[in-house]
């Protein structure tokens, strides 16, 4: 009976012609030269409700935005639950709801979907994977390895706000202005970048990590030193008083609905300007760029003309974040 | 360290170049008609290992066997792991290890990943996601809705053995022969079978809810009845055995190295042969037929000439099969 249930709220939240195929796997046609871009990720956030979000609508920006990374066009989800016996359905139909919503507003479709019940005490409520398959435009080639010395470095916004929000919202920490998650669907931002900035080189959205773990991942596969103008990367006061309540470096943080673009300098100014022209990318920043020195080290400037080694952090200081 | 250990060990096991790629999505380029199979299945067995698999050789099998019952050459596998804290290196090595074997023999490449992290005492070692991506050659169309009374249905072996080995080896039974799973990639199979019948209207393999889930959810999304030939219906002795101890049905056992197929009457002799000159199918037979009469029921002739319905079986008899 549970399992009509649930069937029952997925298909009334998620319902759509390929999802109705029924079958083991949904048949789709594509459209285009055959390059497509596919991602995995599992989200097992805690609490499943924070402010900005949920992990209904983070799995959905989770994966949109990592297909949105290599330039692609999101297309097409599965969504994989796995549920701990005793979850409330109307928890599950919360979440399902908001995972159709954000899925409309990203222009994806979930064409295939499975679930799974755990015993009591074996999850947390609900586990959600999803995995994406988007179109790559024939024109388009951004990756790692493309990166140059040179190459300006933007951000569409401040950093910090999802992992700050949800953990605030886990610990039942209260803060004077309320912390919202920026988790957001970055596919429409990233298509009016590479209009305005065709020849993109890179574009990385920095999750867990926060844009520290971002750069010097980049800095290490692109072969380049990274310079970072600390100053210059926005960071909400609340944010920026959160963290150092909580002895967190903001760079560190989680972000869900940022991204940091690596773009030639003859093109920064025309990003830069389609990116604040974006609802997402009103506080959008130039925060550095790519040197042939130091290849493989991020050096910030810091505000007083100082510079400091910004390290890959260690571990998860933030676990359960996405 | 950690997260350092588990990226070697993937790589170490699943390396090719397309997941070294790194990225945040993984970019593919699609050969023929764009005509794609799509499909996402999370693995949550407990025990992780049993006789015949473990869950990492389950994951490819479950994803690889569902791309083909829609006739789809399976080409691509993600593979996202929530890992309980806790869990022994070595036994994420064993399970990774299994994976890549099973890729392998099946002819798919794990082209993206993901690794997640639950505090012990919230996750069970290790639940695995996969999602495959395949290719439909132009001229095949097996779904659901194609099925037509008159259809002869078959199978290409013994039902049971999977749900029975993982009971028997979660609880502890001892039964004089050993017991082992069916775990197996169908994707060889099918090929041999639709170059043999290329007419075949329709493919499905009976996981969860056995034979009986499988013929009941098809004779209602088709509107046929089906005829079940009882005895017919392969089943190892010592399965056989268990079920009557265990007071199971082993129409509504799991399995995962099986397929049943509708064939058009004219083609299903050569179907049968094709299946049989197969390593995976040298037990198959010919289990019963569609008709037009009692649409969406399954109804069994018994051995001494009775009928019987066999019901969609209620709920999950058997929990954490798959």
């Amino acid at each position: 009976m549970m399992a009509d249930l649930i069937q029952e709220v997925f298909l009334h939240h998620l319902d759509n012609p390929l999802l109705r195929q029924l079958a083991d796997s949904t048949v789709l046609t594509l459209a285009g030269n055959g390059r497509i871009a596919i991602s995995t990720d599992s989200f097992v956030v805690r609490p499943l409700f924070f402010p900005g979000g949920d992990i209904g609508s983070l799995a959905v920006h989770g994966t949109v935005n990592d297909l949105a990374m290599r330039g692609a066009r999101p297309l097409w989800l599965t969504a994989a639950f796995i549920l701990e016996e005793g979850l409330p359905l109307e928890v599950l139909q919360r979440i399902t709801r908001s995972m159709a919503t954000a899925a409309q507003e990203a222009g994806v479709v979930i064409v295939a979907g499975d679930t799974k019940v755990v015993e009591r005490g074996h999850g947390d409520g609900v586990y959600i994977n999803t995995t994406g398959v988007g179109v790559v435009p024939d024109e388009v080639d951004v990756a790692p390895h493309r990166i140059r010395p040179g190459d300006v470095i933007l951000i569409n916004g401040t950093v910090g706000d999802h992992g700050i929000a949800v953990l605030s919202e886990r610990e039942g920490l209260k803060f004077e202005t309320e912390l919202v998650s920026d988790s957001a669907p970055l596919n429409g931002l990233v298509e009016r970048l590479l209009m305005a900035a065709p020849h993109t080189h890179c574009l990385r959205d920095p999750t867990r990590g926060g844009v520290a773990a971002a750069l010097n991942e980049l800095a290490v596969a692109a072969g380049v030193g990274v310079e970072l103008d600390e100053a210059a990367v926005p960071v909400r006061p609340a944010v920026m008083a959160a963290c150092e309540m909580l002895g967190f470096d903001p760079l560190t943080v989680a972000n869900e609905g940022k991204l940091i673009a690596f773009v030639p300098p003859e093109e920064a100014e025309a990003a830069l300007a389609a990116m604040r022209a974006h609802p997402l990318g009103r506080d959008a920043a130039r925060i550095g760029r790519a040197t042939a020195e130091h290849p493989g080290v991020v050096l910030a400037r810091t505000g007083i003309g100082g510079r400091r080694v910004v390290d890959m952090p260690l571990g998860e200081l933030l676990p359960r974040i996405c």
